[in-house]
């Protein structure tokens, strides 16, 4: 069932709640692939209902990113939430969600200002802002992000200590195409060559892997290995590369003593993909 | 009853939400007075159950304010509680609410460059963040505030639309002493000489008032006439005075042709005193 206005989906999940049922919320921007049906599965193990917004947020966007020409196919979308047992698809407008003189802003410091945050400059505020206006909506008890995006996750999980909300954030791994890139709704844009040379990503974060395994644990040694596998791609230019305290994000430098996030940005041509691994020591 | 563990208020309010029962929540810093009472009475008429939060938030005030100061007794504020049927009083330690990590800030910006918000800064950043965590504990049909606070009325209302809280704000009058002072757990600092001048304040804006009353609708006439008012009071020092738009709180000048909001702040010896109007053209 498609919802647009946020007094119809209040009242739904309002009616939920006095029935008793349990909600659990995936959070999305459409262009669902089997990234997002992962979630939505563990959700629906989890919840006795299932949301899922699709909404192609415009407070995380820089003014030079990809808004416009990000894919949108709300019928699809539908289509495949409908085939996984949906309950409610929320998709409302942004005139409605956003007010012309709105004035308020949520902002997770420290953890924003490395990474993707260092790089893209208000994007997690955007990002806070609109999760917290579904999750005040929607009154989740569980809501499920992919561990694709980790930076998203360690902030949004911030956020929901810092504000008290009452919800529990579920990480869910990254799901990987057969060859092992990881699936995004950006990897349309890729040009058949592109998407061979994506695999880098990839590749690179299983070198580290396997170093880790062999007992690396030196951060820069890794860090370099890294490095030294993206840079054989000729279409691959680093955004960036770091070894991070997997709940801090804070960089490690020297020998590696807890738990690890690799987190890797990497521009494909035109296209900036990013990759993960955590590793437990 | 008091709780203090923000577990125990959950499971409380859960039960309560369970049972189809409404919650009103009077968020309060203590040194409980008649101007609490009313929000209090308020809250139990409208609601079937009232929540009173008594939390003296240290985010709220700047480095040179009155928090250790500020009067607190939540024996006695239990006992008006208690005497008012109120269900539950929550009293947090500030330990239990604030990790010392929290990196999480709500901002409301425009509204919040004016008046209190140039002169105290940082304070309703404080106040915005202890209220979105108590909304989130408490999860409120409704809440309510002294009119007194009308910049925190007008902030902590825009906050709630943006980010979609699910209650509604009710702003409620003010309550004065019979001579004309608004009540204020501050009031309690006054030496009985300074009580005396702090009457200029009311007085001031009595003033204003019969001006509108009789048609002025000059906005620096009105602000000229509340300063030669509070200029005559030799224990009196202006902070600030001004007449602006009730809901965005611009600053009005030339002639007024829309629902106003006359905001003062005036120290009398070295406490800070508020009070406010407001009037409807």
């Amino acid at each position: 069932m498609l919802v647009k206005s946020i007094k119809e989906m209040r009242g739904i999940v309002k009616q939920w709640g006095k029935e008793g049922l349990s909600v659990g919320y995936v959070p999305t921007m459409g262009a669902l692939h089997e990234g997002h049906q992962s979630l939505i599965e563990r959700a629906a193990l989890e919840n006795d209902r299932v949301v899922v917004s699709v909404f192609v947020n415009p407070t995380q966007f820089g003014p030079n990113e990809d808004f416009d020409a990000y894919p949108r196919d709300i019928e699809k979308d539908c289509a495949l939430c409908e085939k996984l047992g949906v309950h409610a698809v929320f998709s409302p407008d942004a005139q409605e969600l956003y007010f012309p003189n709105r004035s308020t802003t949520v902002h997770v410091s420290a953890l924003t200002d490395v990474l993707c945050g260092s790089k893209r400059p208000g994007h997690f505020d955007g990002v806070c802002l609109v999760v917290a206006k579904f999750f005040n909506i929607l009154q989740p008890e569980r809501a499920y992000f992919g561990q694709k995006d980790a930076q998203q996750v360690a902030v949004v999980k911030r956020m929901v200590r810092d504000l008290n909300f009452d919800l529990e954030i579920v990480a869910c791994p990254i799901v990987r195409e057969l060859d092992g890139l990881a699936k995004s709704s950006r990897n349309v844009y890729l040009s058949p060559q592109e998407r061979e040379a994506a695999l880098v990503l990839n590749r690179s974060l299983e070198i580290a892997k396997s170093a880790l395994d062999h007992g690396e644990r030196n951060a820069s040694v890794l860090k370099a290995a890294l490095l030294s596998c993206i840079v054989q791609e000729p279409l691959a230019e680093i955004d960036y590369v770091e070894i991070v305290d997997s709940e801090s994000l804070q960089v490690l430098k020297g020998k590696i003593t807890r738990s690890i996030l690799i987190p890797i940005a990497v521009y494909i041509g035109k296209i900036r993909l990013i990759d993960n691994i955590t590793y437990e020591i």
